[in-house]
């Protein structure tokens, strides 16, 4: 099999911090291509570094089967920034024994460049006329995604490439590698709220209209709502008030405005649509303002025939089935799922966003042959 | 009579932004050396210009009579900052007409240079052994009030001077010099709230402790309460949360403090410590901290023989009888209470702390009588 540490490696030692372009890609592209892959690089975004326009690559690759199937796998090779205080060098991958066997430092071992590795190293494996394989690998999605995948399903739309099934490489796995799959996530809505009133002087309320207490109803209101108890596979929504804002510097000063945000995070009871409404509804009674900015809807996939076919590989390398859950933030499979049933399944992911993220050289192997098993399953089924 | 217009412009010419020192006060010893009064004068504070310890200059004159009695009058020479645009210099006094009659421009025209100017021409007016006038004029009363009329209160008691009556010259009277004095004035109390958590992941809330809810929860609480229905003399007390804050940028971050901060002004069926705990009791059930700070209690000198003494000057002057009030914010008489019977009375405050604040240049005339009215009936009572 083809040496998956190597891949790895040669990944991690392309720096990539969030949006990430070039070198790390053109390393992609050299694993890729001899495999029999069409690669498609563009670059979306012509703003500032640091600004949400910044310029993102993307890489589509396709090698196109006999059969009738096409599996996709997914991910990305941006970062998050390495922080300070690393053991060795953030972009300089090394490996150093641990009492469970070696470990492989480096900024995106586990997040996600070791699974990109894998897929490449999977697919290596599996016969070129057993089906079309492609790859969905986006260089912004631990930033703001404005031009990652979505821009890659643009890309997929326009030229006709359909996958029928999606697994995204995300590190999942909690304990040991194969412990967790995800078979959906929440959405996620964020909402700004704004009271606004009259400003005056605290002696004379009469002559002023504090909007403080119509934003703290409305908060109470909200806080009291409970939009859910869960479902099959999602936990309860939640909504939390992130901040409060008025900013008086005066104590003797009824303020002329007050803010608030919230953030929601939801099952496939809602949207961020309905969610907007109910709690615009409230807000409004209370005479507040709401500005939501939905950042991205749940997906769920539900246990069938897909979640079987990823259960079976897992337990066939590691002994274990995944559990499949629905935990957790939000990731690329909210825009995926509008193409086809998304599965995310990957390393573990005790050290992502961490110093010193590190991977077991193993569970490289292992994650390898599991998505072999995975692409060989997909492309018979 | 004295001068009274030329006492004003002197008081008027001499800078004096809060705090105040020096040549104003040198101004004031030269118009009441030449009446008998000695004059007793020290400075409180020695900080930083702007901080709270900047240094403060207070005076005390006395005038012995031979009479039991001792009417004070007190008041502040210090004034608020005259901001900008005005049409002739804020410390320039200049006469213009108006329809109205003449008007003497200037900062601190009416609060309350004029008023002083009124007092030092009412005493002139008053036969030395009448009885024993005193003057309690601060350099601070529009700035933290720390070191101002409460020092000058100390060294009162520490020399042995007790005023039977004290008249507060604040400009009082709203739509004609006359109508209206203050017999008491509401309380002030801020509190600064804090609610504490533990900061978490809004994707993982039950690994966090959202302080916010628990702010809500008590400023709801604090919001519906009533604390009285009014007095026969003062208005209801009043709570208003002026200022909410957390401060935290990450909206997809639960934070882990909230803080608000409120204000009540209240009336004589509280005190700052009683409203200290009431509102503490109702943080305490919502987990939430309060740091008080009572700016001044409440005071009142309830209607009878001061106020229809100063009523009765009044109405001799004027025509018309003075609605004795209790409405508007706080002022030294907070401190004065404590030492014997206060009321306040002076000129318009259509002006006070605006551009081109004035007064009628007939005002000042009858304000002296009126004043000097006072002083004779007080040392005759």
């Amino acid at each position: 099999m083809t040496d998956v540490l190597d891949l790895a490696k040669r990944l991690i030692a392309a720096p990539s911090v969030t949006p990430a372009t070039g070198a790390v890609f053109d390393a992609l592209q050299a694993m890729l291509e001899p495999l029999g892959f069409t690669v498609h690089r563009f670059v979306r975004g012509s703003g500032p570094a640091g600004s949400d326009e910044a310029p993102v690559e993307n890489l589509f690759a396709i090698r196109t089967g006999t059969g009738p199937r096409h599996i996709a796998f997914a991910g990305h090779l941006d970062v998050v920034p390495p922080g300070e205080g690393w053991a060795s060098g953030a972009f300089e991958p090394e490996i150093r024994p641990s009492p469970g066997g070696d470990l492989l430092y480096g900024r995106g071992a586990v997040d996600m460049k070791g699974a990109i590795a894998c897929m490449v190293a999977a697919v290596a494996d599996v016969p070129a006329d057993a089906g079309t394989i492609s790859f969905i690998i986006t260089g912004d999605e631990e930033g703001p995604a404005l031009h990652g995948t979505r821009a890659l399903i643009d890309f997929m739309r326009a030229n006709d490439h359909a996958p029928d099934l999606c697994l995204v490489g995300e590190p999942t796995s909690v304990n040991r590698l194969g412990d967790m799959m995800k078979i959906g996530r929440r959405g996620s809505v964020n909402m700004w709220l704004t009271a606004k009133g009259t400003q005056g002087h605290v002696a004379y309320p009469h002559l002023a209209d504090n909007p403080i207490p119509r934003l703290v109803a409305a908060m109470a209101e909200l806080d009291a709502l409970v939009l859910d108890e869960g479902t099959d596979w999602f936990q309860p929504s939640n909504l939390e008030i992130t901040d409060v804002e008025v900013g008086n510097p005066a104590h003797n000063v009824i303020p002329s405005e007050a803010r608030a945000r919230l953030s929601i995070r939801f099952n496939d009871l809602h949207s961020g649509v309905s969610l907007s409404e109910k709690v615009t509804a409230i807000c409004a009674r209370n005479q507040v303002d709401v500005r939501p900015v939905i950042s991205g809807e749940p997906f769920l996939t539900p246990p069938g025939d897909f979640s079987a076919m990823v259960s079976a590989a897992v337990e066939a390398e590691t002994g274990i089935a995944p559990e499949p859950s629905t935990s957790g933030g939000t990731s690329d499979a909210r825009f995926l799922r509008s193409v086809c049933p998304v599965i995310e399944f990957g390393l573990l992911n005790a050290t992502m966003h961490k110093r010193d993220e590190a991977v077991a050289v193993a569970d490289l192997a292992v994650l390898a042959r599991i998505y072999a098993r995975i692409a060989r399953a997909a492309l018979e089924s």
